[in-house]
């Protein structure tokens, strides 16, 4: 492709980008594809000469976009937003373009500045605690690629910190043990898994009716496990669970760990973006502390994935932990404390340049918008439960203090009124039009609406109501 | 931003990026600043209304792109290449235009199987051996972010086998050990840290006077260790190794493997890109019988960072180590098995769509532009040889079968041959027109001529060697 292709492909694909964001709405949600479908109608070999960039576009358009799952559409009520914008999309954009490796400061020192000051940003959009400012005397932040590496990296800080380092060398994980409910993102499990802490290593902490953890069950477990000579190093409460977006008490739990000396990550990566607005700052209620929180710009917040953000008040542990120095990757700056190397803070030793996304979206476009979405889309959630409330069909399964409501068929046992849930959400589904994922509470199959995609206006809300509402009326509905 | 003015600035970016690769050698290539330059030109806190796009723009052009380490550069001759290219970029962009999440075929089926289809597209192209395609009968191959995850997922798929999946719940890692040489890239350190197996379970097997693993030594740390009771489950080789670029021989490596059943896993992050040219697929040798591979697109072929190829002849043992199924992740189509998921493939949850980048630039450019620049970086590479070779104030002080030249000033001591190479990196380096780096091989610091940059012409190597040759005769690289 040259220079010219380049300028007329990219103008073409920025309009088609336009276009097809304008128009998503009227594509399916969920696409109508079977395992399979999408490979068998593309060449299975590579091809041995060049084609025009119209004919990609053309398999795109016929082939690629109606085979995904529209994660923009206003319909898209699933699993929870990843929504994207303009000026983001643009950050990307010039990440691509600029083509420099942001692993050290020494490999693009603007790359590693610019992050630094969008962390201390967030940080003061976010109104976080002062212990995590990257100028504080122990903390700092950090983009990450997900929220399942910042609670691996907040996991292996913690080992760092219990074992005084050794774990570095002997890898002597037997005596740990970590805690967090079985409403806790699975990414705590698979951490566990990847240390090499084990599972049977994770207590699981009772939760109340609400979901969230009982801070006496987590004291009782982590004074069960100290007589019994083991070693409490983690645990991790969540800010929004996944599930119900429960919210466990931090100022109970900090109580906990403070005496008993364990670190506290706080999973916030859903609903940690409703501080923006002061109306909802009370997410961050008992981060004061807290050792790390993390929340991600990648959903709520329009920032396209992936961007994640990490805080610790213990960056010392965290380098500890992550920190490895071959004579290839040092350099003067660094070993003079002066410069930062993000990837002494991360997994993957390379790192995009994520920190432009932030850039360009809270200089052109800022948080006002989000916060007035925000605002919104928890007031429709809260019209849309006064709704569900009324209709002695349904049952509310979980508090919906933001954006997530759950919700269930009654039905005259438990089976009953699972077999009808999971039907109604096969029956919405199936009609293209919305997308809901399901859970299980306590048993209880649920249906999710997670009211977050940007594009999502009150009258998706309104007809995805009549929808659920029509459906359960239909004998689609009814269990066999 | 509204739509029209996405569209405005979005071709006004693609325009800038064309301008900017086209004239990035007329930037330094390392910056000239000190740690906190860039910082200090940009507004400690963020802006309460909304800035126009150019302002942003301008502080780009202005502050962070002087700000950066130009590894777009001709005169790029540091650590590795990053390669991008206009499709690739392209790819990017739309990936963050659509924004969809592709870490399960539900999330999106197109994105999961376009994936599929580009792994394969790849092992057909690299000429890779059959267990590894994904229509194999226990093999397949994934996108990952990084080298370093890929080896990391890779030593749990070994740790996972090993254990028969008790280390999933027991996390008892307590006997196991695994090998690799002082040249193995850093991650293996990292991730035996990483995965709770501690550096003290790593041996470091001998090397050879070309930095190649010595299968011997290999065969007798295995031997050993098994007579101590300990369990060896997992050796890393290295086809092309950071510093030097050695190829261990994987062969003889395979044959001590197979007899011991370790998993071996073969990291060719930078050079094995190079069996996309024929006459360098010797870099594949003895790939049929290793358990996994792994190699950087995001390197010398031109695919913008990140982008990294993993294949493993046992996916069951990857999917067993990674796969979490809570009932929010669950589908049909994944139970049915007849879907991959390939968050079970990798260590984050979420997924960009990563598998555009390959399909436009495989479609748009093909690889043929790829293998000649691989064919004319080698013969410069080996031209450079020469010249160096000829002169009594250097040696070459590795193989350079590829792309990459190690060498270092003669001295009457080691002491003096190493303070005149550090010298003369830093003079080179100071002019802004050249990036090196240094590494250490046996003892004496080396000056790494890695030649891969896709702008590089055999002029800007020619000037590169003057340039070096001009400053080893001045006062400059004289040691104090």
């Amino acid at each position: 492709m040259t220079p010219d292709d380049f300028r007329r492909h990219g103008h073409e694909m920025v309009d088609w980008i336009a276009d097809f964001l304008d128009g998503v709405g009227s594509e399916r949600v969920f696409p109508d594809v079977s395992p399979g479908d999408v490979r068998s109608q593309l060449p299975e070999h590579p091809p041995t000469e060049p084609e025009s960039f119209d004919a990609v576009m053309a398999d795109l358009e016929h082939i690629i976009v109606p085979g995904l799952t529209q994660w923009q559409h206003p319909g898209f009520f699933a699993w929870f937003p990843s929504n994207t914008s303009y000026p983001s999309i643009l950050g990307e954009l010039m990440a691509a373009g600029l083509g420099i490796n942001a692993m050290a400061w020494a490999t693009s020192p603007a790359a590693t500045e610019l992050e630094t000051l969008m962390v201390d940003w967030m940080h003061e959009l976010l109104g976080l605690p002062a212990r995590f400012h990257s100028q504080s005397e122990h903390g700092g932040g950090v983009i990450q690629g997900s929220a399942s590496e910042a609670t691996l990296v907040a996991m292996l800080a913690a080992r760092w910190k219990v074992t005084n380092g050794d774990v570095n060398a002997d890898g002597d994980t037997t005596r740990l043990v970590g805690y967090a409910t079985s409403q806790a993102h699975s990414s705590i499990e698979k951490g566990f898994r990847i240390a090499g802490i084990g599972t049977d290593h994770l207590r699981v902490v009772e939760h109340d009716d609400s979901f969230a953890m009982r801070p006496e069950s987590l004291r009782e477990l982590i004074a069960a496990d100290r007589a019994a000579g083991l070693t409490p190093f983690f645990v991790c409460a969540t800010n929004g669970t996944t599930s119900s977006m429960a919210f466990d008490p931090i100022e109970q739990i900090a109580d906990v760990c403070e005496r008993d000396e364990v670190w506290l990550h706080v999973d916030a990566a859903m609903s940690g973006i409703a501080a923006l607005e002061p109306e909802y700052r009370w997410v961050n209620d008992g981060l004061d502390r807290v050792d790390s929180y993390s929340t991600n710009p990648h959903k709520w917040m329009g920032i396209n994935f992936d961007c994640n953000l990490f805080w610790t008040a213990d960056r010392a542990s965290l380098i500890g932990a992550l920190s490895i120095l071959p004579p290839y990757l040092q350099s003067a700056a660094a070993e003079a404390g002066a410069a930062i190397d993000y990837r002494d803070w991360q997994v993957p030793l390379g790192r995009r340049f994520r920190a432009l996304k932030l850039w360009f979206a809270l200089r052109t476009d800022g948080v006002e918008p989000t916060k007035q979405m925000i605002r919104r889309q928890v007031g429709w959630t809260q019209q849309l439960a006064a709704l569900v409330g009324a209709d002695d069909r349904f049952d509310i399964v979980a508090p919906h203090p933001l954006n997530l409501l759950c919700i269930a068929r009654r039905g005259a046992t438990i089976d009953e009124s699972n077999a009808l849930t999971d039907a109604l959400i096969d029956a919405a589904n199936a009609t293209g039009t919305v997308l809901f994922t399901r859970t299980v509470l306590d048993g209880r199959s649920t249906l999710r609406v997670s009211i977050g995609a940007s594009a999502t206006t009150f009258d998706d809300v309104a007809d995805a109501w009549q929808l659920l509402s029509e459906l359960a009326n239909s004998a689609s509905s009814t269990p066999d």
